[in-house]
């Protein structure tokens, strides 16, 4: 297609996913393609806008829009379509918009596609970012999805109180590190669990857990657990579900609370791990609440004036590994799943 | 020891715990015993009451009470103690009192043992009994702990609303015919699973239910309840566990919630079954909150205005499968574990 009416046709960078994924998802599941163009104009009428993608977000949820749709088992999120550039979260700047809402320039963070240029028509969710005097990145982490489901799943669904026991899997991650901070300013005990020295050290140095553990260095999980909660766990933060969900269940205290964020350690099995300690939650009246940010849209603003000043004065600190350039997108994001991400996995597409 | 002061001493039947069990429990795990005595006085300077027992209650949560206690895995139920009778729900008459809350005569409902009778200690959840224009067996049922369990876990854990999808499993016990009953009128589609023929009948036929299916008649769970509730579930009432569980998680709506009363599926097993579709709840935000009818003592004189009229008025009904006789006791707990009771299993003692 030529380009007319002197709008401007560009080549558009990327990255494609090709085949539904069973098993852990590899690099060759997604495609780098540089043979698309873009015009950078929203069509006539159309209430779209078009954007410059800077940062785009790796996050565990992408990993079962991977799977091939089952009928009826409709899930909050869609499947990606094979062919289609990876959909997620990102920021990106406006570079024309047919949308009163929005206008050239403006900074925007919300659901966009893994390619230098997106046009996007569903912007109901796509939130205009105000404050620049952080990095802009940070709205794909701290102050974007990450950042509402660390404070919405903490203060929502766990109705956290001074002086808890709380515990933290996948605590360095782009949601736990998160977790664990607003746990240490409520004044709560907070242990973690990753999967490296260098993870547990920064639980304990940068993000001042308490406690912080290996979970691959613990043959016993259950004992690990008794180690750090003598008297029992009142919150979990669960992120990765089979074996360390079972060891948590022996280990809540009465009218314990879990909040279930994600389950990173099932997603990629064809066969769901059997969590047998479930009879406990009935023994300690437990509650388990699975819970996703977009239910919580409305806190956004409460979150935004609680998280903003505690990053001013270091308060609240924030870990990102940054990935360089779309190319390096599939490997980011498959890295997450075998946890080579140090901190929120981000990739950088363009600088601003 | 000799009577003194003119005390009666009378014969005590009592059914004793023998040991500790694994596995299903056998009559042979409990003795019925006729060699004890007891002084129908309270010791002089107790504040105890001395209760003749009226009615027993056969309750699924006592087979935990059948292990061996595990150390560090507090339970809200202590063990039964070899030796002594086996401890549970039931219907009394005070002979003596030295407590100032309750004189000769009173009639109660709460913790007491299996035997004729009982000197009870701890009289804090012991409650008089004010109605009794109904059978007085109701007070280890409808009126007692199963029907306060139906009511909390119903009308608090669930958040009902009128039209929404119910699905109960162990339908026709104690206390599943209830919560059917109450899901009706407040408006909801109510579909319940048990055991027998018999059973699904009675939901049907006698308690309302919208629709009925005999679990072990469905080779795959998840078909029977899409075949049932091919929108979804909103709300499971959770008495079994395990495959059923697994195959509600498949089915649950969006903000479905699970009020995890118990599993009975499970307490008989040596090993644990796995439950595979947690993950699930995440992509439906499902709730699951396990809870204990004496959290919510407080409502009792609430439920008690609700549910006292409709009985009156036929609106509820209570089904009881009552065997006589205190020897029976044995017999009738053990046979709850393999569904042998049709309706709440309670043991006739003796006649007020």
């Amino acid at each position: 297609m030529a380009s007319g009416g002197g709008v401007e046709e560009v080549t558009n960078k990327q990255v494609l996913f090709k085949e539904y994924v069973s098993g852990l998802p590899k690099e060759s599941n997604m495609h780098v393609s540089t043979s698309g163009t873009i015009k950078l104009k929203v069509p006539e009428g159309s209430n779209a806008i078009l954007v410059k993608n800077l940062y785009l977000s790796c996050d565990p949820y992408m990993r079962p829009r991977m799977d091939q749709p089952t009928p009826g088992s409709q899930s909050y999120v869609d499947s990606f379509k094979p062919g289609s550039p990876i959909v997620g979260f990102g920021v990106a700047k406006v570079v024309d918009s047919g949308n009163p809402k929005f206008k050239k320039g403006d900074l925007v963070w919300g659901k966009t596609g893994w390619e230098e240029y997106s046009l996007i028509t569903d912007v109901q969710n796509l939130l205009k970012i105000k404050h620049t005097d952080v990095p802009l990145s940070y709205y794909t982490g701290i102050l974007g999805m990450p950042g509402l489901t660390a404070y919405s799943g903490f203060y929502e669904v766990c109705s956290p109180k001074k002086g808890e026991y709380v515990f933290i899997s996948a605590a360095s991650g782009a949601v736990g590190q998160l977790v664990g901070q607003f746990a240490k300013l409520l004044g709560c005990y907070v242990v973690g669990s990753a999967g490296s020295k260098e993870k547990v050290d920064l639980l304990k140095n940068k993000f001042k857990f308490d406690e912080a553990f290996n979970y691959k260095e613990e043959p016993d999980l259950d004992a690990a657990l008794k180690r750090y909660f003598p008297e029992g766990i009142d919150i979990y933060f669960e992120n990765v579900g089979g074996k360390m969900l079972d060891a948590v269940l022996l280990n809540m205290k009465t009218h314990g609370r879990i909040a279930v964020c994600g389950m990173i350690s099932q997603y990629n099995l064809e066969k769901l791990e059997g969590v047998h300690n479930l009879v406990h939650m009935i023994y300690k009246r437990v509650q388990m609440k699975a819970f996703v940010f977009s239910d919580y849209y409305h806190l956004y603003p409460k979150f935004m004036d609680l998280v903003l000043p505690h990053i001013a004065e270091g308060k609240i600190v924030y870990l990102e590994d940054i990935a360089e350039g779309l190319e390096s997108g599939p490997a980011a994001l498959v890295g997450l799943f075998s946890g080579l991400n140090v901190g929120k996995q981000v990739v950088l597409v363009a600088q601003e």
